[in-house]
């Protein structure tokens, strides 16, 4: 239902204010303000459709805000913004109840500590299950501080960050690496929230080229067996990011420079039907995925 | 619960950055970026808490979205600001469906077309009841130009714009009347979202001081049949204002340059205990409310 609702929603919208650099279709929205851009993501997440607070695959309060404020800053990351204010507002069950509520709270002021981010609002609601909304801002001197989905070219390399299929269940937002590949000329960029495949299908389609993935030159994290569960897995939050082959050793050393984690070079940019070919052992596979951003 | 919540979410908070200017605790957030300063509210709505959808009292899904956003919008008029960007997350149940999400979503572009707001982005997700999470961003040159809750003075007189009581079920945020408010001398102001005797005790205790308002003097919406409704009624996303009185005329000047609606003068502002008092016929009258915004 969702990409069709977004679809339609987007055909809705009037032509953006002058103000606004980048509206509906990217991982954030950027606006001018006198001499800065404000970048502008929003996350929600709602219990039972995103997290379970009992039983199998179940997450603590604690894990549920840090993932809500790791996911939304992960979008800032992917257009190389630096981290700026968080607002939560949530929905609060009366099974879960005050004191859990609190400790949601708790977690994502970790995740805020650690990356620089500054609660500065929010609002508190009743509702039928938890549901956490984040909006985090972001910021940027000029615009070509930042870099979105739709600069990828053909024979770019693809490469991503760190260690996918793992799901840790306290990501850290690659804020660092985002600004970091976004200063040294990042053609396109893009946080894994959905999976890889996924992912880099939209980077693909918000560029207008084919991306050319070899499954098996993924960074897979421990403990998992398969590249084709790294490429689905989702909630990764590492950056699928587009350079251009002579930019490649910047790109490495700046991420070496910040401490940064590493990269892996995973496959190709080509002209061709935009979106994604995975490819293994020399054939393509077809994955399906789905998102709901908009 | 929510109230209390609050407080021991303000009470984790570490101390703000250095470029936030108000955080928690105002109607909403100002922060410093570049040369300009950025205003931030979050407004959460859930089907069955504060609208339905049938039955008795029931709002069409055009009529949340246009209150959902007009609400959020009525936040930065309260601070003065300019509207400048809307951000929506909307949770649909299947219930819902797609039809009148967009239905909703078109409401809220009513008002955004009306106010100058730019739609620039959103999350749409799946949950249990319709669920609207409405971010609005307005902006300011100056720290001047602004008015919290917190500066009103023994001495200010009290006024209110438009009338009381109601409920319209398209309410037009008064961002014109907030900032030619704020920009001549306003001491404090807030928006009246839960009822002008919760908000004008909000104003009190947030400035430090007592309003005493005269119930009689409440401006009367067509059909409201009685002052103490007017003073409770809520959602009239009119303005609560504080103004001294030397600045009286200058204010009402202010408000008939900008063809806004008109202001009544319905108290004072005292030194003792924080909070309101409500007079009626001479003698105090006390109503409880609630209110959950941080």
């Amino acid at each position: 239902m969702e990409r069709s609702l977004i679809d339609s929603i987007a055909a809705a919208l009037p032509a953006g204010g002058s103000r606004v650099v980048r509206g509906v279709g990217d991982d954030a929205a950027v606006v001018r303000s006198g001499g800065a851009l404000c970048v502008t993501s929003v996350d929600a997440m709602v219990e039972d459709v995103h997290f379970r607070l009992s039983g199998e695959h179940s997450s603590s309060p604690r894990e549920v805000g840090w993932r809500a404020l790791a996911g939304a800053l992960s979008d800032l990351a992917a257009m190389g913004a630096r981290a700026g204010e968080a607002y939560i507002a949530l929905g609060v069950s009366a099974a879960v109840g005050e004191k859990r509520a609190l400790e949601l709270v708790r977690g994502a002021l970790e995740v805020a500590a650690e990356t620089g981010t500054v609660l500065a609002g929010g609002d508190v609601v009743s509702a039928p299950v938890l549901t956490v909304c984040v909006t985090v801002v972001g910021w940027a001197e000029e615009e070509a501080e930042l870099v979105g989905r739709d600069g990828a070219r053909a024979g770019d390399l693809v490469g991503v960050t760190g260690l996918l299929g793992g799901r840790p269940r306290r990501p850290i937002p690659r804020l660092r690496e985002g600004r970091a590949l976004a200063q040294t000329g990042a053609s396109a960029m893009i946080d894994i929230s959905d999976g890889l495949a996924v992912d880099a299908r939209h980077l693909g389609e918000g560029s207008g080229v084919r991306l050319e993935v070899e499954l098996e030159k993924l960074p897979l994290d421990e403990g998992v067996p398969d590249c084709e569960q790294a490429a689905t897995a989702g909630e990764d939050y590492e950056l699928c990011v587009c350079v251009a082959h002579a930019d490649r050793a910047r790109a490495e050393d700046a991420l070496r420079a910040v401490g940064g984690a590493q990269i892996t070079w995973i496959g190709r940019v080509l002209s061709g039907s935009p979106g994604v070919s995975l490819r293994r052992g020399g054939r393509e596979q077809l994955l399906r995925g789905f998102e709901h951003r908009w």
